[in-house]
């Protein structure tokens, strides 16, 4: 794989000398085109071996290219915000906007890089990781994404040399690596690890460049000229892509019978037994929001529903129940510009709650498999692409010990059409009924086919969804509370016996 | 000032169960329209004795009003990105947007109260906070919030007999307070102090109340009521205040001559004095940020001049000093949504930089008494008043080891017009040029009038103005970055022997 990166590729400096401008202008232009289109962001990925021009490169481009446009991150050590959540979260907050240039430093493939070659994991762990970049890529490039992947590579002379080199010089001696790049041993584990993670993560929409680092022009003209001609290609691409896939059918339902159709819609409780159930899980809630072991988690729970199903109410109760330092309710309604700029998980990764800390969203990401579906905003391919990036995003909240806790509030038609009724006579409930209610109520049958793909899809082991039958508000409040203290405890005992392991 | 909040303050159950329903409807009806208006934030301040029950009456809000509005928000511990931080920063980032409601815990009041009852600083320190904080929410005020600040009070001995009371209740022991609060020490302390600091900041736009806390009934209904009050009051305001203040008049300019004026604008530098002089500042740069005393401060550079003065160019030069992980370019255009949804100077809060890293600001919060002043797009008392809150902004850098260094790169009409001229001829610099700067340049003198009271308001010790002559390009490049070197030295001087007192 690095063999072509090996041979001593370099250019002379009147050649150099002799491409340049044409070179930077086109980029400039490419870059301004860019931000004009405002279709898409640039997400570069720097990656190699130590000494081998990453640095020089990403200061060349800086300068080259209007730097006003480009971001620059880097990801060395996490801060206690980063550390209290997900791994991915440090990336998704710092992604470009669509219009501009993001160039990674130490992303994810220097931290599983570094994460194998100083053994706190060995190869299934790579392949996790690996695995993880991959439907990462996959997604942010399906959004739109234009990815470039740079593996700087130099033989193990080269680097010795090279080191040696900016070790010597006064000017430069500040860059110089750490220490353990100067064993031979790092380098070979390094590039045998690479190989690998090049080998597993070089894909059509997202291949990666190994670009030999030895020679300064050869490195630098190379590297333009894949932007520019990346650019190129991602700018010139036809604005609407109406089925870039030819999206799989879902299976056609030919039978009456459906999950939603199963549940028994005439279970209620009086209310005598309401108030002691309530206030028993409340009580349950509130002891274990409290419980220690809960630093150790995050809770995220999802409420979606029929209109009118009772969302609110359900929401309050547990709430009630909580020190409102603990929790933070998030509505999800139109999405922001600043998150129309970024791809559709954005603005649901940005309110992942820390550990210790209990996220409830009024209406979720699967607006995308929802209401997107059925009132067409997004094309089928979106939609359907969807579950599987719903699945992979819930994946890595469990991994990282957040609790993830799903309803869907179900009513009848009937019931709907009474408290939608009822809504409009009573004053202070008159702003919970708009025309939107009476529209989306003509589509009950659309709805009703996407919920049932939606569970179909998206009920995993990782996060099951639970139905809740809710035309007795009451029996739906408490079924809600009860099932969240179910999840608590249930987390709470996985967790105790992986601690007990380690 | 706490008299009338020891005087047994109590409400019987009946009364208060037969005004609280009306309430609590008027109070979502208040929210709904809080929300539709979508004009100002809502932002309440909790503070007070322990055990008076604060945490009860912000449960209780959140019970009685739509929790999907409310964000409850704790300032305990900083994180390590606050720390890296001016202290402000924390409250910024978590302000509310216009329409919602944030219940502040753990806000600046507690943080100055807990300092100096603990005696981390005397009663200087104190009022000094105390200032900040006067100026903070003045200016919260100004641009629309509505604040209100509620102390929560007990008597000594109601506190006590609170504390062993929820002591003794085991679903409330976890409520307990912190032990030291249960010592007479504290309580006359903070009582002592408490009272300093509300009598200095009960100002008409944002009073104090203090609450009687023995009786829940009492003291809930009291809080919903000034909240009502409060809310029907500042929603039924005019929707536009022409001029709400009458700004006093700036000071005429009664003959020729001008800061700008007296400019040498023929200043030059020769192709080889330029590449000499623009090397050595470069590399001086390059080290003073390697420097390690580099790790106390952050650095600010605000760029600001004519259109086509050279602002990009003189960025692009200092950039090409530095590490690309270092420094971050935000160029400043037209707010975004969630940016207009914020007091104006949130959006510059967002992008300061953490110690040791370094922003560059493209355009920055001046536009308020540039372009915003010069076209209109604000009224005259909002850019009167941004002078001082400016100037209370980069105290506040300041003070925090920001070094803050502001450019005004100036060129004359004629090479304005000769620049205008060849970027419209040179292909990759067309999109330098557009309507809007042909359009600027006939509002030349309203733009220079502007420049001179902005410099005359905001040149101070603690961050002066630095007037560029930029119609030799290499001059100003050259200037620009001496003037960087000069005050990141002047400041690591001034914190070694800060640091040596110590």
């Amino acid at each position: 794989m690095f063999e072509s990166a090996e041979i001593g590729h370099a250019i002379d400096k009147d050649t150099y000398d002799a491409e340049v401008p044409a070179l930077r202008e086109a980029l400039l232009e490419a870059q301004f085109e860019l931000q004009q289109q405002g279709r898409f962001p640039v997400i570069v990925l720097i990656n190699g071996i130590e000494g081998a021009g990453k640095g020089e490169t990403v200061k060349l481009l800086n300068e080259w290219m209007d730097p006003r446009l480009i971001e620059v991150r880097t990801f060395d050590q996490q801060s206690d915000e980063e550390l209290a959540r997900p791994p991915a979260w440090r990336y998704w907050r710092l992604l470009p906007a669509k219009g501009r240039m993001g160039i990674f430093f130490g992303n994810w493939y220097s931290q599983m890089l570094q994460g194998r070659v100083h053994g706190r994991f060995k190869d299934p762990g790579l392949d996790q990781a690996i695995g993880g970049a991959e439907r990462l890529e996959k997604m942010l490039c399906d959004e739109g994404a234009l990815i470039f992947k740079f593996w700087f590579h130099l033989s193990k002379k080269q680097m010795k040399n090279r080191l040696k080199a900016l070790r010597d010089d006064p000017l430069h001696s500040w860059r110089i690596s750490p220490l353990d790049w100067q064993q031979s041993e790092t380098y070979d584990r390094f590039v045998r690890f690479g190989e690998r993670v090049l080998r597993r993560t070089s894909r059509d929409y997202a291949p990666w460049y190994v670009i030999e680092g030895v020679d300064a022009h050869y490195r630098s003209l190379t590297v333009g000229k894949i932007l520019l001609e990346g650019l190129h290609a991602a700018l010139s691409r036809p604005k609407v892509n109406p089925d870039r896939v030819s999206a799989a059918p879902l299976p056609p339902s030919i039978d009456q019978l459906s999950l939603l159709g199963s549940l028994d819609m005439s279970q209620r409780l009086d209310k005598a037994d309401y108030e002691e159930q309530l206030i028993t899980e409340q009580a349950r809630l509130s002891g274990l929001m409290r419980d220690k072991r809960m630093r150790k988690h995050a809770l995220v729970a999802v409420f979606e529903g029929n209109d009118a199903a009772g969302k609110g109410g359900a929401i309050r109760r547990v709430a009630a129940a909580l020190d409102p330092r603990q929790y933070r309710i998030v509505p999800i309604a139109a999405p922001t510009e600043e998150e129309r700029a970024q791809p559709y998980l954005w603005r649901f990764w940005r309110h992942i709650p820390a550990r210790g800390k209990f996220t409830v969203f009024d209406r979720s990401w699967y607006g995308r498999v929802l209401v997107e579906r059925v009132e067409g905003f997004c094309a089928k391919a979106d939609w359907m692409r969807a579950y599987g990036e719903i699945n992979d995003f819930e994946e890595q909240l469990s991994d990282a010990r957040v609790i993830v806790v799903k309803f869907w509030l179900a009513i009848d038609k009937q019931t709907q059409l009474e408290r939608f009724q009822e809504r409009e006579e009573i004053p202070f409930k008159r702003f919970k009924i708009t025309e939107d209610d009476w529209r989306n109520r003509e589509k009950w049958d659309d709805y009703r086919a996407a919920v049932g793909d939606m569970v179909d899809r998206t009920s995993t082991e990782v996060s099951a969804w639970t139905l809740v039958e809710a035309n007795d508000k009451r029996w739906a409040r408490v079924k809600v509370l009860r099932t969240i203290n179910q999840a608590l405890e249930a987390a709470f005992v996985r967790s105790d016996k992986q601690d007990k392991k380690k």
